[in-house]
């Protein structure tokens, strides 16, 4: 019987822990892709309660609140953030196997040494002495960073930003790197909104010097874009897609669809996956001509309740995962990349955990020597980021790939107190191993087992992407 | 090492069994979906032999002696009970590993008393004891339910059943409540196959005192019905469907396709699928008004042996799992329904167990904040109801959802010695978590952990439905 | 904690010992379907070094080095056997957690008696030492057969091929069987690639001595080479497929397309379709007549790099698992045959493991009582013949149909050292029922458990074909 969070948390085995703590659990985070904010980290922000660090933007948290019965006034209303976060804490005790209750308890240990458990009880207390934590300069945003051995971060930032932020912070000299990440999404790729694209075009072409008259200067916009973040250190892109658009490949056809667009027309099923294809085949050449990694985000079901969505806007909690089919299009276009020697680094991660063989397998097609682990099931992503969803993954992947080529965690989060997840995936994929070694399927071969940890938890990540490292 | 079914069967460490002693064995039942036949409660049937008991309407039986090499003379033919029995007995032994091997002697135990195990020599004996106490007035089938501590049970009726025996039971007066529950399915779905279609029409208008000229008119009629129901305590319904039909939602449009279908003009599937949708959608807030629960059984492929439909018809151990697209079609069902303000609670339950995780976050789009878990995803159905089943829909729910809000077991069951089954649900999930307790991912606070066995197995289905209860 | 790969390798309790050892261990072998060369039996071909015995044809090695970052010169290129083999020895330690490395150092130990990890530093002696043994004579691919118990196999040949190495087999009375399987596959079913198909049509009609004017002389034609490898002990039939194809049944229609195909002229979808399904049709009712099996390959998605298909050709490491529809189209496929009472004995193989439910429930609608399992959800195969895939295929298989009926292992290699993978598969298997013992969910019943480990290691394997066995 062991207790709850204790010292061998997630450990069950000798093994499991002389690889966690020898070999894991030191070593530094490179966290290549969240959602964290780069101005918060440029004016260093200090939060002013517990509240407003968890429940600010936490989709997740609301979610299991109105779940709970909590009404939306609690969530995203105009509660105070006392009367939020004593909704939370009520809420907590009912999230009991859900991977909210290990995180939240998590973070009190990580980042304020706080033992308790958190509920209605012991909500006002924990409240008092982690929000005091939190307005001394200790818990700015980041030193909450170096408390968790930050050693690089990657935002996500749209294609038109200015990146003011990310300037002002590589100015400072941090103790950790800061780098954004390309993401061309909504306006850009849904052709068909016609209105939001065409004002997203004249911002793109503002920002980037480029007029758009066809869908050649929109290629032109978006390389001088690419420059720009490539000179700020950005290696990285982004999607986020149902899945990749059916499509065949001919120029020509894309350059009138982008007239018809543009001019405000009506498009077809067919047209919109057209042109999302043909903006996504070249968007790839061009991450490849840079040695950057695009990663793909596949099987959302996004925004599923109109009037929340009215109400509150997107990514607010109403999300869940899609069945859509991958597999054909997906190799499709990671094949055209490839027939032309232009196919980028790729992550590739997976909303559904049914179709994780179809990602495990599906890599394995377009890893070609050149570097090991070229094509990346990447780790398990927002539903799966919990234990059984990080254990499928890297099952998966051992399975029918190679784990020791795997590039590990990322936190993917809009919270600065999420960096423990680093952790507790270290001491999973290290209680996996173990529990191997004990059960004689893997040799007792410290030496073997340690690179392997330490590949996956830090170096492969530090020799897959191409940052320029200060260190 | 334990012995086979003995005392803390499926309990594996000292938590769970604390867990269930403490907390779950002594709860009575709630049963709120089966399919019982309410004219032998109404009768309080007794049956003359194990072989009526068990055999008589129990396809998964059927099915497991089929693979065993079983003529279906002794299935579904006119061998005698014994024979039948014999042959089933002479199956048990090989079905090992499937649920029917536990159910089999948990049944023989907790009804009979009887420990041996069932095979070919020991068929004769166990038949004769079981039989003979089946004949005692203390196993009519009244006594079988109370035995199991039943406190009520909802059994699945037609819209046009008279309801006849539920209101000699109510009567009755029972030690437990006993209540319909509607469901429209075939004749009044298929709108395609109109000589039933019409036939049923007719049949409906008949005892709704309804005419049923338009489609207005069948919505008069099914609400006179659901009225009818709901004053005999019925507070749920339910529909099986492949999945829900994709369509447009216009309410004029689909007057006219009803009119097609009253004069026996043929439909395209668009057509069907609109008049699906359209009555689904009305009869989704029909249920809001009322106070209902609605209840979906997805993904089951039916029937699918023709020779055998043919020669002993539906529901007799030919369906299999579907892999049916039913994400879309569902969110947008139940989001027409929320807009409007007229979801009522909804239970899912879903028959591909790879799209557990579809249905664990799906629920999590319209749960509100009106009342905990007012849409569920409900437990292991069919095929899935069983120890494998059962705890991968409890982690898809835990790791996505609150478990904390889940309404729990039902035995989904055509006959009355089914329901340790209850029990069983209860063993499984008291040692997960157990298990997780043990292993430190839990906290060992039994108050918490109590309340959250007694909800899930009782409290919460007490408290979700509107049943008037008795006491 | 176990030594790796020790005397009691996969089982993890008494009750798995004792099966495996007293009743799983001693066993025969029935191979029924492999990808074995008949030619190399034929000569009793012996391997010059390790490299040739195991990197020759070996797509799962050649894809994980290319993971790996090994150049295509070290995999299929112009690199000579020991370059070859060092770089497979420095990828081996990268595969932990894969089953290509159980699988090498069972074969080193089993066949070669080598207990060393093979890596970079054990490469040259672990090669010069099973180099050695590999060329005397009693490592003849033969002797290679002999030493694991091989008591009957099947090969996987063209209906045009000449079967002169099996008549060869056979005439040399060896101490086991060896057959041929049926495996119409391209060119014949590919009717929509008419080259191929032309040049096929008229090899076929060459050996079959057939002339193919029309789809009933097409008929004639495979009926008669039905017949010949019927003679040469053929019992069964192959078929490696996406999805059985969607498609009407109407004899005519398919006359007409015939027709066409081979006038050159182009077919839809629909019409390759059709002819598809009414060929695997026809050549379902011929199998039944010769009391056959059926096998069909099922979901993989083949050649998705065409980059290197254009350079080495299909089959070569480039393939993946699909995301097809199967249900529908295989329900109907079967029941059309069940309708005529013309369904063969069929084998099912799944490639995507969530679709491992869909199988296992699928093959009960089609079981007739005629004989145990008629209708069989096979091993797992592939992407899925590892320790997970495997108990997820018996897992599945147990709680929805029989796992008593299962006809069990087969290694569907080309490689004459992969045989241990049956010692593999019966060590997973006792490894399950005695967990299942221990924890009381299953009774300690020797005899029963004996029985049923025999019968699916070998005895149910015996039974079901209708071989004509030596012995």
């Amino acid at each position: 019987m062991k207790n709850f969070l204790d010292h061998h948390f997630l450990l069950h085995n000798e093994t499991a822990e002389m690889l966690y703590y020898q070999y894991a659990a030191a070593l530094p985070l490179i966290d290549y892709h969240n959602h964290l904010s780069p101005k918060d980290i440029a004016l260093n922000r200090r939060f002013d309660n517990l509240s407003q660090a968890w429940l600010e933007g936490d989709h997740y948290k609301w979610r299991a609140m109105r779940t709970n019965g909590i009404q939306e006034k609690y969530c995203t209303g105009n509660a105070n953030d006392w009367e939020k976060f004593e909704k939370w804490a009520s809420t907590v005790p009912n999230t009991l196997r859900n991977p909210l209750y290990h995180w939240t308890h998590l973070e009190l240990q990580r980042y304020f040494d706080i033992q308790d458990l958190l509920n209605t009880q012991s909500a006002r207390k924990i409240y008092e002495e982690a929000s005091t934590k939190l307005r001394q300069p200790d818990f700015a945003v980041r030193s909450l960073l170096e408390k968790m051995k930050v050693e690089l971060i990657c935002t996500t930032d749209d294609p038109i930003d200015s990146l003011e932020f990310h300037q002002k912070i590589q100015l400072d000299h941090l103790n950790f790197q800061v780098f954004p990440t390309f993401r061309p999404d909504k306006p850009i790729l849904w052709v068909n909104n016609q209105a939001a694209f065409n004002q997203y075009l004249d911002q793109l072409a503002d920002v980037s010097g480029v007029e758009i008259r066809n869908f050649q200067d929109l290629k032109y916009a978006l390389e001088a874009r690419v420059d720009f973040f490539h000179r700020l250190g950005c290696r990285l892109a982004d999607h986020g897609l149902e899945s990749i658009p059916p499509a065949a490949t001919t120029d020509t056809k894309t350059e009138a669809i982008f007239d018809k667009a543009r001019l405000g027309k009506s498009l077809n099923p067919e047209e919109t996956h057209q042109y999302q294809y043909d903006l996504l085949f070249f968007l790839g050449t061009l991450y490849h001509s840079k040695g950057w990694t695009q990663q793909f985000h596949l099987g959302a079901l996004r925004n599923n309740n109109t009037r929340m969505m009215r109400s509150i806007g997107p990514d607010t909690g109403f999300d869940s995962i899609g069945d859509f089919k991958q597999a054909k299009s997906l190799v499709r276009f990671l094949d055209d990349l490839d027939k032309n020697n232009q196919l980028p680094r790729t992550i590739l991660y997976n909303l559904n955990p049914a179709d994780n063989e179809i990602f495990a397998t599906l890599i394995g097609n377009f890893n070609d020597g050149s570097i090991p682990g070229k094509v990346q099931f990447g780790s398990g992503w927002w539903f799966n980021d919990q234990k059984d969803g990080m254990e499928r993954q890297i099952n998966a992947l051992s399975n029918m790939g190679l784990l020791s080529c795997f590039v590990g965690m990322l936190t993917d989060s809009r919270s600065f107190l999420s960096f423990p997840r680093h952790e507790y995936f270290r001491r999973i994929l290290c209680n996996l191993l173990g529990q191997d070694v004990e059960r004689g399927e893997l040799p007792l071969d410290r030496e073997l087992l340690g690179q392997l940890v330490q590949n996956i938890c830090y170096y492969n990540a530090k020799n897959y992407f191409e940052f320029i490292h200060k260190k």
